[in-house]
């Protein structure tokens, strides 16, 4: 099969994004893996089509899967790279643009300046909801591990995540205290350990251990769930610019029942074509 | 700069292929460290330029650069992909194609199944011309590491190689002895370090730890080095298949003062358009 493709990042994760519309596109998981292999295929962290809209109030629909070929519901980071895709390829001329995903519907909006703001939908947080092995509900949870105690938040927003401050990014335990309560029995569906350093109310610097795969350049999600933790704690305000190591976007929350907002750039790499 | 490019791959050795004849290409140290980043650009090891000879007698000459920035002399693996992005791209209707690099003429030959042989020079056995600082030649040399005696063949094809026979390519010690001996003081300009396993006396598997990188998918100039560190010990024959992690090599070297010849494939991925 030979197809079309761009090559676009969200601060530096990165997609193949391919029009499945006005182009025939079926793909195996054993040519996914292809494509996304960096050394003998495009290479990306993820492969994103977009298609048709299954529901008559949408404009699209995209399907995003990993580089070792499983679909994956949703991704912040993603949905970016999609909304500057639809706009660049003259695939619609709307800026509100409404999208069917398997994690449900979600609204992009395009800005003038080109920065896309995604409605990344309600967080949830009682314990059963993360999912979270706790008895009720707390601000902050406390654990023993054999490195020492750790105080986190937790909250869901579509995936689970606990959220730990700490005074200095910089040497930040991702590697130790990351890995270890990413798979905590405490976590049955796992989660994502995010670290937040507090610089004010209105700016944190994060990094993220990610769910089944370790420290990413920028988890959007990741971003939601810190600012989330820090209003929730009455440590930041309602809208705050978190700074990733992959860049920065700017999170809006107005507290409990509301949606959280998520907005940031999508880069454009290449243009390419590939015969698999 | 926009410009057009072919990905390509010699045994999983990446290449950005840019022919720099029919197009106008100046490339910063930054550009080509943004071209060759897996996330932010296009990605890969190494990227090449195809441009006109400066010789009368030679086809064309050709640039490689590391993804720092830095340029090299030469790479058996990306001289494969340099040959057959020139006949693929009708650039020549010759399937013998000399080139001129900046570790002087390379001849090319391009067969009807596309495997292309690279003659790879005269190796160079004495310690003075390695660089490896020995008083006198010899088919092995012994050193005392932490880790234990090491015994090793030495030579160069344009750059240093060391050769260790292991009975089990799976298990050799790639991190610590590969490493340790790569920046040893008895090669002043470092070296390669290969560790060959032999199947039969027509047959090796080989991993090298790369001087400057680290363990890679294959190496070219590793694959001559063993074969002919096992030829000088007499535990090989002249034609040799060299199974790499990236894939397999055919090298051919009848015995002192000639040339030894290097026949494997080059990989086409995709075409790609971008601006920088």
């Amino acid at each position: 099969m030979e197809f079309y493709f761009t090559k676009m990042h969200g601060l530096g994760n990165d997609f193949v994004v391919i029009d499945a519309i006005n182009q025939n596109i079926d793909l195996s998981s054993e040519q996914i893996r292809l494509i996304a292999d960096r050394h003998f295929g495009v290479g990306c962290d993820q492969l994103l089509l977009v298609e048709q809209p299954v529901h008559a109030n949408a404009d699209f629909k995209y399907r995003i899967f990993n580089a070792d070929g499983s679909e994956v519901a949703q991704c912040g980071n993603g949905a970016r790279c999609f909304a500057r895709f639809v706009v660049d390829k003259n695939l619609t001329d709307k800026r509100r643009i409404v999208v069917d995903t398997h994690a449900g519907q979600l609204v992009l909006n395009v800005a003038e300046d080109g920065l896309i703001t995604v409605n990344m939908g309600i967080p949830r947080h009682q314990p059963a909801q993360i999912p979270l092995n706790m008895p009720q509900e707390a601000k902050r949870y406390t654990i023993q591990l054999d490195s020492g105690s750790i105080e986190f938040a937790a909250l869901s927003i579509g995936n689970p995540h606990a959220v730990i401050q700490v005074a200095d990014i910089d040497s930040a335990p991702l590697a130790t205290v990351g890995a270890v309560l990413e798979s905590h029995p405490l976590f049955p569906e796992r989660a994502n350990i995010g670290f937040m350093q507090i610089i004010d109310r209105h700016t944190i610097k994060l990094r993220v251990y990610e769910r089944g795969a370790a420290e990413t350049l920028a988890c959007g999600s990741g971003a939601c769930a810190a600012v989330i933790a820090g209003i929730e704690q009455n440590l930041l305000e309602h809208e705050v610019d978190v700074s990733l190591p992959g860049g920065a976007l700017k999170i809006s929350w107005q507290g409990r029942d509301q949606a959280v907002y998520m907005t940031g750039p999508a880069g454009l790499v290449f243009e390419g074509r590939i015969i698999v």
